[in-house]
């Protein structure tokens, strides 16, 4: 049983992010960049898009965590990935991984597999992406998922298992596994897929609340936070268009009280 | 003549799209992935973002339908947008180019030209670039353009001629020209060129009706719904900022009403 | 002192601006260009984003002015930015460098470097990267700046008189220095930070002025439009999440009025 973890201790995490301002290097795609830095800003982190061979390992050594999402990698990339991974870990810097589109072809699987044997602290991904990384044959389309997050909870639980890391695998209801079982996070809201990147921006969200949490924790508070601030912000949209900007007004508005109106915790 | 395709032709397209789902590999710009990501999601369609010479054959393998967007290109991207061109030639899988700020410098004249003659199933861009690609003496200036879109039809049509794709010349009114001849779109609203990127997306969107319905239909399909949504956003929109995601809720609200109201189909 | 340059030659350089359309090459980062492109059209300027080492010295050619910014620096990149520069210099035609992060790693302090050496017209950025391309030992912190615009101002009077560009500060307070003294713009609003690429953005409006007024005039019409419309917007948002697309309309529909209302001037 996982030590038990309330929204209050959500709350309570996401002030010291605040207070903190943790500079959270991300190494992601080119289609999350620009909204999983407005994500972070509006959360209350400072976000930094670094990714040159030349400079990433110096790059990590001033942050507070990393991300990495392989979501339009190519072999230069994914060099530096590991080279940030490999100085995370070294330096005892939480660091996250989101396998993106894990499954859906060969060098994309073996480029996942390659960083979640770097000991990340956490890693973020659909069902799909977990069952794919989890070795399972996963029914991979493109970058959505075709598994319900409940299907998939067995295949974190085995990825948690194999790895040390919490995993986080998200869908209509999310889970975080870790060694000691899992936590259920009710949020968020049926337009949130159809907005991109989000759940891109979700792992950066992670990775910011890995500099003030452990990872578990990190991963519940990040996914309870972020599923709040979509399921407040759906309520003022009338189609996905609107909901990223929303969400960020959102996350820099958050409150105990819309977290708690927004967001669920269960075993 | 073309075979009639009329505004009831285009929502049955759009509702066999949103049925199918398609999956639409992007081989596109930096400026155009996000925009092109949340307008394919707000249709109804599945969007990817892959790129890497390494994965990008398996990938159109998988996918609906490609576009290819030169707009950043440099040459690893280019080689990866032959490939995958390629692979979709011999698979059978529609694709289409974009030939972005085509006439500008020799470099992106050559690509664009290169890729023409690997038989994309529809080409869409606006009159200068459209006028480039077929050997006019195209006025381009950057990426905008500077010819009006009638002054193209004929390149347009010889384009048409001597690739075999349909060709998509987009300006205050568009055509769509086959070997069949042209259909004019009247659709669309003055503040769309401002805002960045809504070309590019549209082509996406001509790759996903190319999903569903033969090049030319697609493109007509296309231009028209899009085209409607631009128009039913500007009227909530007092500049070019919100347009894009006000565009977003258009599309994912579409009704046969809408696209009545906001565009009309002539020979 | 400076030559006096009040809000009413700032309203006349906008109006030059818009009739002008200048093509502005944007040689930027990822997280920026989206939204660069995007005010640059709401300003009234032409954006084209071009960035191949094939191709960048012919797009400096036909633009009107070049921007380079080191935001998400590679060396392929910084290749491409070292003969766009050296082709504007040699063609006369004002660029304008953003040293993005400078101080945050040795790579990055030494492109930005190397670039400072071309003779940019304006060089614009936060106090960190002023002060640490002026020689400085800077406090930066990523890419966010931890000293005030104040703090900065006697390195960016250095700096001014080392290269012989006007070199703008921005803040609380912003600042534009060249071998003349200070020019102070008041304007802005403290949302502004919390929304990414705006000062990104910012470099690239000080480009498209760069076109219709020199140096110190274009960066000083470039703060006060921008901070005009960027304290104009935040009126209109309850977070950050909306305000690069109310600063677009902002930027649209720019009067005397607004100008006015939201900017002063002082030495």
């Amino acid at each position: 049983m996982p030590e038990p973890f309330s929204l209050a201790d959500v709350y309570s995490a996401l002030e010291d992010l605040r207070a903190r301002r943790p500079l959270v290097h991300n190494i992601t795609n080119y289609v999350a960049m620009s909204v999983s830095a407005n994500v972070l800003l509006a959360l209350g982190a400072s976000p930094a898009m670094v990714h040159a061979v030349e400079e990433v390992e110096d790059f990590v050594a001033i942050s507070d965590a990393l991300v990495v999402n392989i979501g339009t990698l190519s072999p230069p990339w994914v060099t530096a990935m590991r080279k940030a991974a490999e100085r995370a870990q070294a330096g005892g810097k939480p660091w996250v991984l989101d396998p993106v589109g894990c499954g859906a072809t060969p060098y994309r699987t073996g480029a996942a597999a390659a960083l979640a044997a770097l000991a990340p602290s956490i890693i973020r991904g659909n069902a799909s992406e977990i069952m794919s990384l989890a070795g399972e044959t996963g029914a991979g389309k493109g970058v959505d998922s075709l598994s319900s997050a409940d299907d998939a909870r067995a295949a974190a639980a085995a990825l948690a298992g194999r790895t040390g890391a919490a995993v986080a695998v998200t869908g209509i209801v999310d889970y975080v596994c870790d060694r000691s079982g899992p936590t259920a996070i009710h949020a968020g809201h049926a337009l949130m897929p159809l907005s991109t990147a989000l759940g891109c921006s979700l792992s950066a969200v992670t990775a910011a609340f890995a500099a003030v949490r452990p990872p578990r924790q990190a991963a519940v508070a990040a996914l309870a936070v972020f599923g709040a601030a979509g399921s407040a912000a759906a309520q003022r949209c009338r189609g996905p268009g609107h909901l990223p900007v929303e969400i960020c007004d959102e996350l820099y508005r958050m409150t105990p009280e819309t977290l708690a109106q927004h967001a669920r915790l269960t075993t």
